[in-house]
C-alpha cells in the first residue's frame, strides 16, 4: 500500500515528538498499521526555520505557511500542533474541507469549537483524531469511547494537568507553599511562564468537557464547566487532610444524576487508598465508573514530546486504516452517533451534591462547636468526622476541621455564610469537596 | 439498520451478564453502535434449560445444541462462552467458516489454538472479538493493540488472575497461609473447586501469551511460557518482603531483550510505592511499557458477569459497526499485520535475567555469610540489600533474606545449588523473582 503523507502544523514539543517516533518506529508501526506514515512536510514559525532543518536532516519540506501544508498535494493528514485558537481553527476547517482528515492535540480549541469541527468533519466525511488532547498518552479517549461501549456511564474523575499535580505533589512532600511549588515547577519546565490555564484548572476543564461528551453523549461544553483551580491551597490543609486520611487532588469530575450532569473541575479530597490518589508527579490517571464494567483506571504520563506523540500517531494509525473505509462503519467523533447527542441539563454549581472538608478558625472558648453545628444541622449537614488541633502557644485561636456527609452546594454556602457571621469565627471558612470515588 | 443478531452459547455467569447488559444498555449501546444489538438464541446445557428460560422469560430462544445456535439464520454473531477446549473450538472454527464473527472470553482455547483460529478468521474474512478473554472488563486488548500502536513495546506486567491475587492480599492482610486463603477464596466464589489453573498460573499464562503476541508481534505461544504459581509461597516470604518494602504479586511478565523475549508467571517482589503493587483483593492491572509513551497502567475488575459482559459487549459493537467493511479497514487480531507477524526466540527460563529475593535458613554461626557471598560473587551476581533475622528462642537457625541486583538466572540456579550443598545451610533456599518494573 502507498504511504499515508502527513503535514505537521508545529514541530515544537509534540511534533518533534511525533517526528521522532515516526522516523524511529517507522517499521514497527508499518508493520502494525499495514502502510507506512510519513511526514512529508512541517510549517515552523520562520524563527525556528533554521533549528527545524537540522533537526529533521532535510527529510521534510519545511514551510512558514500553515496554509500551504495544509494545502499540498503530498499531504493526505494534516496535524495541527500549534495550539491556540487560531490560525489552528481555520485551518483545521480548512484541511476538514479539503477532505483531509485531521489529527490535533488541542484541547482549548476542541473545548470552545469542537463540535462546530465535529460537524465540519461529518460533513466532509473525514476524521479528526483527538487521543493526544487529552491526559498525553494515555489512551483515554479510545478507552472511554471504544472499550467501555456496553456501559452506562456513571462517572469518571481524573487528574489531567500534570502541573498542577506536580505542584500538589510537592507541597505535600516538602511542605511548600503553592507559590514556591509553582516556582520550582516553572525551574524545572512543567509549568509555562503564565500558569494561569493550568492552575487555574481552565486545562483540565477543556480535557473534561471532551471526556464527559464521550462518556455520556452530550455536545462539548466546556463554557458550563466550574472551574476551581489550586493557586488558594495552602500546606495547611494538605496536612489536615493527610492526618484525615485522604490525599488532594486538583481532579476533573463529571458525574449523571437523576437531575443532571456535574461538570466541576476543583481541587479534591480522595481517600488515600485509591489507587488514583497515589498518582503524584506529572502523571495522570483517569478513573471511570461504569454501571457493567465498575470502575477502571487509566494511568500515564499526561505531556512530553514522545508521549504526547505516542497518542498523535495512535490516531495517525487509525485514519490510515480507515481510510477509503465507509464513514458508517467508523467510530463516531464524540462515541454517540452524532443524531443521538442530546442536550442534557449541565446542573450549576450550587446544585451538586458532594461532601466537604471545612476549616473553621475560631476563637478557642466553649460553645463555639455548639453554635456551628446548630448551623450545619439546620441545613440538614451532617457531620462525618471532626478534627480540632490544639492552638499553637500564645496563640486563642483554633482550628476546627470537619468532614460532612454528601449535601447540596447550595445548602453549605449558606451554612458557611452563616458561620462566617458568628463572632467568635475569626476567618473566612475554607471549603474543599470531597469524593469517595467508590461506587 | 438492521439489528446485528447475537447467538450465546452459553448463558452462565458471563453469559447471564453479557444478555444482561445488552437488555439494559440497548438504547444506549445503540446510540453508540448505530444500530442494535440483540440476542436471538442461546445454547444453555439440558440441566439449565428451565432456569435459563425463567431469567431471559421467554425473549431468547433457547436451544441445548450449540451448533444449531452457530448455524441459525437469524444469528449473526457467534459469542462462545462455553469455556475449554471441545467443543468450543470446533464451533467457532464452524462458525468463522460459516462467515460469522466470533466473540469468545476463552483464554485457554486461544492460548493453545489461537493461531489457527485467527488464521482460519482471515481466511473467511470475519473477525474475532478476545477482549474478554484477558483481564475481564479492562479494555487492556483495545489499548495495546491500537492505543500503543506508535510503541515498540519493551515490556508488559500484569496481575491478571483475580483469584490469585485475592490470595496473596488476604495472606498479606490477615497472615494467613496459603491453604487458608485458598479455602476462604472458595467459600466465597473466587475460587473455583479445583482452583489448579488459577494458583498454578496457568490462566495467567494463557492471557499473557495474548497479550505478548500483540505487544511484540509474534504468534501465539502459551507452551514456551515458564510458569511458576503461588502454592509455594510462605506468609513468612511476604513478610520479609513487606520489611525490605515489597508486595508479592503474581505477575505475567513478558520483556524484549537484544537476546529474545522473555515470558513468565511467576510470583514477583514489586517496590511498594508503584501503583501496580497496590492492586488488592481480585482486581487486574496491566502495566506496559513503549518506547515512546513510557508506562501506562490499566486498572479494573477482573472477572465477573457484567465487568466480563462489558468487554464481550464492546468487541459486539467493534463488530457491529465494521460489519460490511472491507476486511483491509479492520484492527488485525493480532495487532500487527498477518504477514507481519515474527516467530523470535522465545528464551528458555535459565536464560532469563532479573532480580531475586533468596531467603537461606543458616547455622547462626560466624563465617556463613562470607561462604554465601562468596559463591555469589563467584556467580557474578551482587547483592543490593541482605535482612537477618534474629533466632528465635531456642533455635539455633537464622532466616537470612538478601536481594540482588540483576542476574541471569541459570548463575541464580548455579549459586543456589552450591549454596544449599554448605553444612550451614538447613533447609532449600527460597527463590523469588524481584522486579522494579520503573523502565
Amino acid at each position: 500500500m502507498t504511504p499515508i503523507r502527513v503535514g505537521l502544523l508545529g514541530l515544537g514539543i509534540v511534533g518533534g515528538g511525533t517526528w521522532q517516533i515516526l522516523e524511529r518506529n517507522r517499521e514497527e508501526i508499518a508493520r502494525r498499521a499495514g502502510r507506512e506514515i510519513v511526514v512529508t512536510r512541517a510549517a515552523v514559525r520562520p524563527q525556528d526555520l533554521e533549528r527545524a532543518a537540522l533537526k529533521t536532516g532535510g527529510r521534510i519540506q519545511l514551510s512558514t505557511d500553515p496554509l500551504q501544508v495544509v494545502e499540498a498535494g503530498d499531504v493526505d493528514v494534516v496535524v495541527e500542533l500549534m495550539g491556540g485558537y487560531e490560525p489552528a481553527k481555520t485551518l483545521v476547517l480548512h484541511a476538514l474541507e479539503l477532505g483531509k482528515p485531521v489529527v490535533t492535540a488541542n484541547k482549548a480549541l476542541l473545548a470552545l469549537h469542537g463540535n462546530e469541527i465535529f460537524a465540519t468533519a461529518l460533513q466532509h466525511g473525514v476524521m479528526v483524531g483527538f487521543e493526544a488532547a487529552v491526559a498525553g498518552g494515555i489512551p483515554i479517549i479510545k478507552a472511554l469511547r471504544e472499550g467501555l461501549t456496553a456501559n452506562r456511564i456513571q462517572w469518571l474523575a481524573g487528574i489531567i494537568n500534570g502541573t498542577s499535580n506536580f505542584i500538589l505533589t510537592q507541597m505535600r512532600d516538602q511542605g511548600m507553599g503553592f507559590s514556591e511549588a509553582l516556582q520550582q515547577a516553572q525551574a524545572l519546565g512543567y509549568a509555562e511562564a503564565d500558569p494561569t490555564f493550568d492552575v487555574e484548572g481552565v486545562d483540565a476543564a477543556h480535557k473534561l468537557s471532551l471526556l464527559a461528551a464521550i462518556a455520556f453523549g452530550i455536545p462539548v461544553q466546556f463554557e458550563r464547566a466550574h472551574v476551581e483551580g489550586i493557586t488558594k491551597l495552602t500546606a495547611e490543609d494538605i496536612r489536615y487532610a493527610e492526618e484525615l486520611g485522604y490525599r488532594i487532588k486538583l481532579l476533573g469530575i463529571a458525574k449523571r444524576t437523576a437531575r443532571g450532569i456535574e461538570l466541576r473541575v476543583h481541587p479534591t479530597l480522595i481517600p488515600e487508598r485509591r489507587l488514583i490518589a497515589n498518582v503524584d508527579g506529572v502523571m495522570n490517571a483517569v478513573l471511570v465508573h461504569g454501571d457493567a464494567v465498575g470502575s477502571t483506571l487509566y494511568y500515564g504520563a499526561g505531556a512530553g514530546a514522545e508521549p504526547t506523540g505516542s497518542a498523535v500517531v495512535a490516531d495517525l494509525v487509525d485514519i490510515a486504516r480507515m481510510t477509503g473505509s465507509d464513514p458508517g462503519h467508523r467510530v463516531p467523533h464524540l462515541a454517540f452517533q452524532p443524531d443521538q447527542v442530546r442536550n442534557e441539563v449541565v446542573l450549576p454549581v450550587a446544585e451538586i451534591e458532594t461532601a466537604y472538608y471545612l476549616r473553621l478558625r475560631a476563637t478557642d472558648r466553649p460553645g463555639v462547636l455548639a453554635e456551628v453545628t446548630r448551623i450545619l444541622a439546620q441545613q440538614n449537614i451532617s457531620i462525618e468526622a471532626m478534627l480540632q488541633k490544639e492552638p499553637a502557644a500564645g496563640e486563642e485561636r483554633v482550628d476546627v476541621i470537619m468532614l460532612t456527609h454528601v449535601a447540596q452546594e447550595r445548602a453549605i454556602d449558606a451554612a458557611i455564610a452563616e458561620i462566617e457571621s458568628l463572632e467568635s469565627i475569626a476567618a473566612p471558612v475554607v471549603r474543599l469537596r470531597l469524593e469517595t470515588l467508590s461506587s
